[in-house]
């Protein structure tokens, strides 16, 4: 079967993305992946305050930007240019959707809020991203992705039991948050080619982080109170062995996490068999799940025994998957494990400045393979092709744009 | 503007859905808000396993099952029995997504494998959700959210500077994969209305973790290291202030995150005059961004002491929004927070045995308003009506295939 269907997924789909750093670029790289159109509107010279992390510092399009923009395309446009402003309007009346997650107030302020580009476009698909939601008591209030953490409650949920808490270390508060508004946006898009409607979509960091909470959620309604850390244990205290467990050498990630569920009585019986303690299945200590779960200090401390004097591939080979085993691998041992470039789920970003920067793509295989990552777009680097694509204009028009400095970096 | 819109993202689209527990049922509870019809296809007495979460406890379909199998249908159907398995094709030619994410193998043995479905059905969606990708050393493993979780790097990230790894508190491995899931299949749809091809998609919960951890390859990228934990500051050590600071009463959850970007000075500025130390501003020790991140722990103590004797939220009132400062609140604080249901982020589900449990809903919003809650299905609640709406059966027919114990609870 030919691969090329999957990049064309959202072909004749047009992006005009106003997002910056990572929760509206981590949803339109999603659909550019999928085969959207997807045109960064930038400020001339500057751009997506991504391309430049640390001011000053030779890293200007540094992978943090290449991770989240692959596949776009970018054009420079000054929006406090009347001219300029024209121009976007322009695309935004050949757009299919918008996007953007600015400061509360800032797309309203450059005279594109909803009620403008609605009478430009009805059609279009008008997205935003931010902090809180309108009516939220901090719907004003700034936010990056820890902010959200915080205030969507995953950072109370993440921790050691009885110790300060933790952030999740990933920026669960941005691309949880993208993903979320993609999913709206192609079931919108659905709906618009049966009407000929499009709507305005809206998605708070932090109401996004209660979705993703959810199972915190599930655990309240039955105990009626805040769930409370336990990160190197399960959740809810109603499965054991379930947990962390040190391995060889030592080392800050030499853990494993194993676990035994209380809806397959087999994981048990398995575990003992691979541990060499067939004796423990007639422990009475250890009959019953609700037994292992009284007696877990007992019984954590008899599988640390077997775990501490081995190392965690050789554990994860003795287990051979009978039982839900995972090693705790750090960034250096997955992006040096050779399957995810195979498999194509991390691939080399095609890029003519930055050579070899090996990265995540969509890990969704589609016919067997993931959609082809392809370059982040130099700032500015679209925008003759942008113009004439989607507005006709003439290459004389493009130069006397970029003359009077309205577009083109 | 009208607000059934929103339910209707998706109507017409038919989902035979084989999902347990929540890597798949997130995934088509998703679909199922945005108005697609979602058929779960079960056991007869038994279900999805989601249902039953202690053996021989009275928590039927918990809040757990709920809180991931809102807006759907259930059949129970018997898979086993050849007349059962001729329903289920039935019901896959009439179709346009499946979705499953049983053991690895198992879908197979049932027949129902991607070849057999294409068979039946060539406009297909045919969707699988496993923990471990085809090629990878362990695709033949078991896996639960917290071995995703730990294969994919997020344990590694996630703790205290210098002590062992802990879980993020939330369940990422399974909802963070079914959100790349339901973007993909929605994408598939938009193709296979033009192109009348179906596909195949399939989703490892290990590489998606790699996703949500990319931010932390792109620091990867630059210190050619794997990123060490740090959860109570802000990653990479770029940014001061940016971390946890403990406030009165000292509770467990007593913290806020306050956080000044590189990238905006204002914040620190804002900070200072918020703090009334506007003298720091020229303190030569915190000069410039980078002096900053050098004498990070004066600067910390500094504030420390300023946290130290106020609560979260009146933090949160001096602050107003002027640099990012987000309270760490708890899951009941969140619950007890009246916008979130006045907004329509939590909704209370409309079950008619379950009363009263207010959950979250999907958050984004569209034209204003979020999709409403209702209820999750009864084991075999819809069988009759899936039967006679999609096959055109009788209710004589359907009455035999209960009789037979084919159909029906």
């Amino acid at each position: 079967m030919s691969n090329s269907a999957e990049y064309d997924f959202l072909s004749g789909i047009r992006i005009v993305d106003f997002t910056q750093f990572e929760a509206g670029p981590s949803c339109t790289e999603a659909l550019a992946w999928l085969g959207a159109e997807v045109v960064k509107i930038e400020n001339p010279g500057v751009g997506d305050p991504g391309r430049r992390l640390r001011k000053g510092q030779p890293d200007d399009d540094p992978y943090y930007f290449q991770q989240f923009n692959a596949n776009k395309k970018s054009m420079t446009v000054n929006l406090k240019a009347p001219e300029g402003l024209a121009v976007v309007k322009d695309l935004l009346r050949k757009g299919d959707v918008m996007v953007e997650n600015m400061a509360p107030g800032t797309i309203e302020r450059l005279g594109l809020g909803y009620d403008e580009v609605k009478k430009l476009n009805p059609k279009i698909i008008y997205c935003q991203v931010k902090g809180f939601g309108e009516g939220s008591p901090y719907e004003k209030n700034l936010a990056f992705d820890m902010i959200a953490q915080a205030m969507g409650g995953l950072i109370s949920v993440t921790g050691e039991k009885g110790r300060q808490p933790v952030k999740p270390g990933i920026s669960l508060g941005d691309t949880g948050t993208g993903m979320l508004m993609a999913i709206t946006i192609l079931g919108a898009l659905r709906k618009r080619d049966k009407s000929g409607e499009g709507c305005r979509l809206q998605v708070a960091m932090q109401d996004a982080m209660l979705h993703y909470n959810r199972i915190n959620f599930a655990t309240q309604g039955r105990t009626g109170k805040a769930v409370e850390r336990d990160g190197t244990r399960s959740g809810g205290g109603t499965n054991a062995p379930s947990g962390l467990f040190p391995c060889k050498p030592g080392g800050s990630n030499d853990y494993v996490w194993i676990m035994t569920s209380r809806a397959n009585p087999e994981h048990w019986t398995r575990l003992c068999k691979v541990i060499g303690r067939e004796d423990l299945e007639k422990d009475p200590r250890f009959a019953t799940p609700q037994m292992r779960v009284k007696n877990d200090a007992e019984l954590d401390q008899i599988i640390r025994g077997w775990t501490a004097t081995r190392n965690k591939y050789e554990i994860m080979e003795l287990v051979g998957g009978v039982f839900p085993c995972g090693a705790v691998l750090d960034t250096l041992e997955l992006q040096n494990e050779p399957s995810f470039e195979t498999r194509g789920i991390m691939q080399v970003m095609e890029h003519k400045d930055y050579k070899g920067y090996k990265m995540p793509g969509w890990p969704v295989r589609i016919n067997g393979k993931p959609p082809k990552v392809k370059a982040s777009p130099a700032l500015g680097e679209h925008t003759a092709e942008v113009l004439q694509s989607w507005l006709g204009m003439s290459a004389a028009q493009v130069e006397k744009l970029k003359a009077d400095k309205i577009a083109g970096a």
